[in-house]
């Protein structure tokens, strides 16, 4: 397999990764409308920590990581590396070693819908990672592959420049013109969910703050009592 | 869909609950003749942690929390809500608000065989979840469901009022009529197991203190040196 | 089912198991020609711990542990116990009663291609479990199997007596015959990769260090701008 | 394990089952008001078959066919074997022998949340099956279980003596008691269901049949052309 | 969610895609540089069939059709309808009525990314479709979403007017300005395939037609008799 | 990687190849001591299909078929090529091509670890194939691997030479030497089986045909009427 490595591409403005890396990933995804979060499979290999960056893409071959490579000289300050496969793998492409280059150059953290390994070094060393699998399954140099091209991880796509924001609940992206206005919203709904904490510290209940009681009315829920419903024939 | 809220239903008893909390899930389950398990699904959010309560139950539709909000009314001290959706789902339903308002009131946790959100704040703020996915993904309040109607997790049926009680091995139902037999068959399996332990701690074995040795031999289960066993062509 | 229990098998020198539990799973597995892991489904119950031993193998049947209590009597000092079924299970064969022991009996932890409980246990008292599944699902012990007869996980052969080496990227065999040649190879893999460390962290690349620009050269990966890219119509 | 055999439990009324026979499980299902699937893991064996009859209902140890023994005796005319296992299990349960004792005595099909084999000769000899896998993996007879109690598919309580009907779609199970109000708001739903179909050919849109347009405007979804969703930004 | 319903975005070419439709989906996607195919997840509800068409696009909420009755306004002759959801479904969101109305507009059938029903009545109407997965489950009408905008199935971005192929093997898409290129390229392939065809049949290898063996040599594998092969310790 | 290519491994006697193909994979998997299934991943492409033959592995890496190529130089009259990968995969490494050169050499079928494609073209022609996957993923000739060494599928290790026997219910391995046993005890089995046949068309019944009646005393299950089973408290 050919490809292409390509260099420069556009970046989200840093401003607006550093003020979106002010919210959790939960917050972000829903303040531009419940979208670009990448599914259910990349999970942390640590906990409790929260990285924003732009991203550095690599598209490789399964069981390969000759990209990876090629793709640290791309990477800079800043940067997060975002790592996918052809098809489905989970043999472990990116290690301590990969970490320890990448940390020199300022990247924040890596993510790959395949596997990682070495997850106590990275630990140790602070360099954290989101991934498909931990598998000490070593990969081969032989096939190419393509850099900074678009790439797809949990049916979202991803470009390069574009904001990688990820914590405990997965990770994000934030396409990089959305950057200021995805910044903005989650402030805005940020402070929606701390007054609504509030009332809910106070004992507000949230069929009565979000209006939810006439809703269940138009649908047609009912209440009834336990031994209303076992009289019904419907208890057990 | 329509649905119904059932509203003051029986609850097992607070000390029966209590006993219960004092043994681990695997125990309980155990004592009650190997059943209540909830699967392998529900994985805890948290380490460490164990909680007894009495099931609130919530039957959703898949990315839709509006029962959820229905059932924090009906939620009170030493509860434990336990959700479930009418077809799979990992979906990030529950999250750090909804634990603020159910821990105003005293509800204990939440069991959800979907997806939670805010897991970093779940942790530090101490509400324990045990859930089928970790995900950030939003859900709507469009379509009705029920509450407190027997819903199933894992091949098991959870009544309200039920006893839940979870820990690092997963999750246990007990029928909130057997909460007393079950407390008690579980102090008696703690009391065998305290023996055994002891006796295995003074090098007495399991094929002895079990009577295990007859059971092999009925089976026709051989012992062989592993010179014979080569020899006769099985080894490698 | 009937079956065989092997006694006295032939084992690793505890020379070379000490010698190889100084090395990380990943970096044996590499020195081994990327042979013996045990794929990605045995996750450690705990984290940090890497442990070596020789194997003491189990083939049970699925949901019965009748054949574990034979085979902690084959167990002794530096031995690793490696538990699989005859077809696929999540259930709960092995729990703090073993482990309490095992441990007794200097066992250093313990395999499982099905599932383990009592894990909170397991690691308070510092027993280390790798395993498919967390499952308090009790079993029986009613059908035969064997011990110490050669067992496969994922995808790998292991006999009694070979290494086992675990640590939190998963799980390695190495056969009791090439236990030397492998610590001898991974600490020539360790030094290498030292020398790969110190590089990187002076800012070399990978692809200069291993000659992969030729490779890419080879492969017909191109190197583009993302203005010449977005222009030949490939950006989006 | 020990457990019970139930004995003549109540069935569904003969008629009530044939009447539910003309119509296809999802029509069935949403009859029900969308409840009764046992979900997507129960796959038919063969295809373009449709069977009704009344549960007679199996709770085995996995890997273990005794109970399967047993229940043949309670099976009679008109029944359909329902088969679960303690914990999951994909072994070959179930094969052409059974199948041959179970025509013999008017037996219309197995429903098995684990594993049949003998596919081939179950297809030859016209015994329906659905199940959760095709394996040839064999079982004992070694550990105990129930006939006729309660058992849970796909999340779905099954009773003995319920409605259990299959098709290529899968499989639902009606309550004995709901069986005659299942078959009457199946034939209703099949009425309004050909009165769309003849709409449909005709040309006319759901849209407009079912009022859908005021719903996508309370909901706020707009119509635009592809050239202003560009023009926004949007497009790609 | 609220969501948009684009109207007449462009389409391939309608000769270009009747040129795709002689090919298999193997052949266009090696074509293509292997690129464009959807994963393994969409399988093939019939046996046998291959349909190409131009791509109508719908996203929408899990358990829930609504957006699919405002797609089918949006179909026409030639299309194919392609559906996903916002987070993973396995729900029945589309079945006989729903075809019925497609076909009379000329649609080739559907891809989708969640459940179909009443399967039996789609291969008897002759209305292919290719799903995630078999399920009666009912779904509502309750939630927006969208039409005609890019989706992504199996890490494919999908546009409408993209060309969509599918037989037995699975699915491929190909961008609607790369028709041409990729039957041009398909049928270099075929042509290509055609001549190792007859060369195979022949009796010439693979190894020999495409200069494999300096390969196998460039790589160090090596040939060995399977007597020196266990003389070195290797055999088993 | 490196590799080996093993040549003239020994194989098993065609005539015991031959009588083993006189039965089915669940007979002969039995009348081994329920040994050799592999698994219930390799599923059949076609449908009433069944082969016997002698083993040509092969070892690949994963997204790469160049090892297929080597190994069709190694496969005559009555073989069955065995394929699997360093680490799981779905691509589709086995096609027509292949199957239009193993044909001409008298190779009786497929059995993969991983994906096929073209699969309407091999029901066409005739060629069995037994994968875990159907997928038109392309791939490379750019890795090495083995051709004649030990490989394992499902938990099975097959060697080079061992019979391979697979039909509609999956993939058995006998080990070479063992052929002609278990042909002999797949006899001996099929005699049984085909004597209960008869006993149970004639009405008998499994549990006393093999006396399970005492085993279920034994283990201490009971018959319950359902009135009593209800007025236990236990039914529902």
């Amino acid at each position: 397999m050919s490809g292409v490595i390509v260099t420069d591409p556009p970046k989200a403005d840093v401003k607006d990764v550093e003020a979106l890396a002010g919210y959790g990933v939960a917050t972000v995804h829903e303040a531009m409308g419940r979208t670009g979060l990448l599914g259910t499979r990349p999970r942390p290999v640590q906990q409790g920590v929260r990285v924003a960056g732009t991203a550095v893409t690599v598209l490789s071959w399964p069981g390969d990581n000759l990209m990876i490579h090629a793709a640290v000289e791309q990477c800079g300050e800043g940067d997060i590396l975002v790592v996918t496969t052809t098809s489905p793998s989970t043999d472990g492409m990116f290690g301590e070693l990969f970490a320890t280059a990448l940390k020199r150059r300022g990247v924040r953290g890596v993510i790959i819908d395949a596997g990682v390994r070495d997850t106590a070094e990275l630990r140790e060393m602070g360099f954290p990672a989101w991934s498909a699998a931990v598998s000490a399954q070593g990969t081969v140099k032989a096939t190419g592959g393509s850099v900074n091209v678009p790439v797809v991880i949990g049916g979202q796509v991803i470009r390069p420049g574009d904001v990688i924001l990820a914590d405990d609940d997965g990770v994000v992206v934030v396409p990089r013109e959305d950057a200021r206005r995805a910044a903005e919203a989650s402030e805005a709904r940020e402070n929606k969910e701390a007054a609504s904490r509030a009332a809910f510290l106070e004992g507000q209940l949230g069929l009565d703050r979000y209006g939810l009681r006439t809703t269940l009315e138009r649908l047609g829920v009912r209440y009834q009592s336990y031994d209303e419903y076992v009289r019904d024939g419907a208890g057990s």
